[in-house]
């Protein structure tokens, strides 16, 4: 684990490159060697990935993983096989990816072994968790591996102007001026992102298309110089990570407007929080200053908005929230238990039920102050 | 039906403006007070939208609706409050959409109808529809109301200048030189583009981010001219349409790039012909142009991809591709034919285990050649 090494570079805005990267991943081919020369049987030791493991960090105010530890070793014929394939991707990130600077998809990655006869992996479910594993042994991400996702395409559209080192070289954008109407579309890695210069006091992460649509249309992000970036649902690592870096490197206040159902308080709180799947992520991903916006269950009340009925799913979700520690404030207990007690769910939409300018002329402002972002 | 006048229009390129919309509108309703005034019950004929009722277009060499009508009457009361509605929407449609220019989701214009007493949708699919019956009487598109979807998001990246024109005034953009890695955000409505210049000399549409993502890393596009556009699966209506316009007003052939399995053919087939759902569209929506590049069932064959085994789903999408009357010619059956004998099928990325350039160095340029495009 070298994450405090990494936090360490990122607070000294040194850049994460290659070079570094690459030195991770030899490392840990070296400790194999080394383990083979003792006559060690080889095996590599990181943080147990369960619920039980995941603890709250104060210094960084995120969920991080805890101190148990889970090994994998060789000592049996499928942890050997594990570490083989270990080193086949860290051979094939430094050897394709890193040297002649090019990327592949979790997908390519795995029909890439192919090729690899007792490193094939078996389904790609195998591969991708190979990778997460990859991320916690070195303390890097996998963006640094040049792993790509599959499908990405959240977007932005605000009062900054950034610089986005590309393969054809670097492109300034300045996120109102030289864009479309669609919004400047979010690389996979945003490391490869500068910020220029920008003129924003908040940013507000959207959860629907169509709400994202709305704020531009009606002028939110000039009138209130509000980044606004779409999160298209759960949101991708990059998304969550170019909130954080404009979060923590800018200083703008961050807040979430999504749906008001249980699975909207979700996606706030990974975006808050983190996910228990990539705790060892949280650090750099996760935005602990992030706020809710809404919808609240006491705006569906307060604003007479249009309902569904909560459905039998969401009534355990809304229960299984109730004892999240991610979730454990007089706040959040008070608004989900209002919303058991209702039984109802609204969409952020709802708000064109009371003309297309109440969410920019009336709720956002009112919330806003509420929240002390205004 | 007024979608001659239209055709004609577009042949002139002439713009469609708020003004054209606004008067197909209020012919609706002219009509309607006609009816009234000479004591018939006011009524509409629009073509049946049923499979029975499609037909193949000799001039348009697309599917599109033929002669069977079905009419929406007042005569039930059904009829009346259809008839309502209609006139509703096209007076929010005149009144906030086009005098203001403004716009809504088909989720908001559902949750606007709140205020509408007895023209109040009950669902939203209800609402969906009668955008489309809108479509077909007046022979405009939905774009033309100023109606948006829920969520877009396709990209493009290629050696080509577009101009958008925004709310906020016209940006340029050269969909290489002026973006980040993420491309060019196609926005939902494409009439607002105008093709500055070019210099390219095919379109291929992919299928998978993965895809597009390996074919820009690849630097295809520089090296065969070629504009890149991500499909993300089954095409919104903004990226077929720009296909469309790329292909006829540009004259720059189409190749359809996607995974090898029924479901992909479907999307290869909606942006070739048209959907049964949207026949009144396909003659502004589909490039009948558009040649297939593969996956080809004989791609699997030949370069002995990796493959999954096909399903009892994917056998039954095979069975009734064989009878669909879009997928009759030669090549299909015997591509089809081929693929039900070995019961596989393959993914496009599935070409990485051939090593990360086989498919920019050897099975793109072979292909494109085959179908007379390089």
């Amino acid at each position: 684990m070298d994450s405090d090494e990494y936090k360490q570079k990122i607070r000294e805005k040194k850049v994460i490159n290659d070079t570094w990267t690459k030195g991770k991943l030899v490392q840990l081919a070296g400790a194999f060697y080394d383990q083979f020369v003792s006559g060690v049987v080889p095996h590599v030791l990181m943080p147990s990935r369960t619920k039980r493991n995941l603890e709250y960090s104060d210094t960084s105010e995120v969920w991080v993983y805890g101190d148990i530890e889970s090994e994998r070793s060789a000592k049996t014929v499928k942890g050997a096989h594990q570490l083989l394939k270990t080193v086949y991707v860290s051979d094939f990130v430094v050897s394709e990816h890193l040297k002649n600077n090019r990327g592949s998809t979790l997908r390519e990655l795995y029909y890439i072994s192919e090729g690899w006869g007792p490193a094939k992996f078996g389904a790609q479910t195998e591969s991708d968790r190979l990778i997460e594993d990859l991320e916690i042994i070195t303390g890097a991400q996998r963006e640094f591996f040049h792993i790509r996702p599959e499908e990405d395409g959240a977007t932005m559209y605000g009062p900054i102007q950034i610089r986005e080192e590309t393969k054809r070289g670097a492109r300034d954008i300045h996120c109102q001026q030289d864009i479309g109407e669609g919004g400047y579309q979010i690389p996979f890695n945003v490391e490869n992102i500068e910020f220029v210069k920008h003129d924003a006091s908040m940013i507000i992460a959207v959860e629907t298309g169509g709400m994202y649509a709305r704020l531009i249309e009606n002028g939110f992000d000039e009138k209130y110089n509000a980044i606004l970036v779409h999160l298209k649902g759960q949101p991708a690592r990059s998304t969550r990570r170019i909130i954080r870096r404009m979060n923590t490197e800018l200083n703008i206040p961050v807040a979430v407007f999504t749906d008001g159902d249980p699975w909207s308080y979700r996606i706030f709180s990974s975006i808050a929080y983190g996910a228990i799947k990539s705790a060892h992520l949280s650090e750099f991903m996760a935005t602990p200053d992030a706020k809710f916006l809404g919808v609240q269950p006491s705006d569906i009340v307060e604003y007479e908005l249009a309902t569904d009925k909560l459905t039998e799913q969401d009534i355990a979700a809304l229960r299984s929230e109730l004892t999240d520690p991610r979730f454990e404030s007089k706040y959040w207990k008070e608004q989900i238990n209002l919303q058991l007690e209702i039984g109802k769910k609204a969409e952020q939409q709802a708000f064109a039920g009371k003309g297309l300018d109440f969410v920019t002329d009336t709720y956002l402002p009112s919330r806003l102050k509420d929240m002390g972002i205004l």
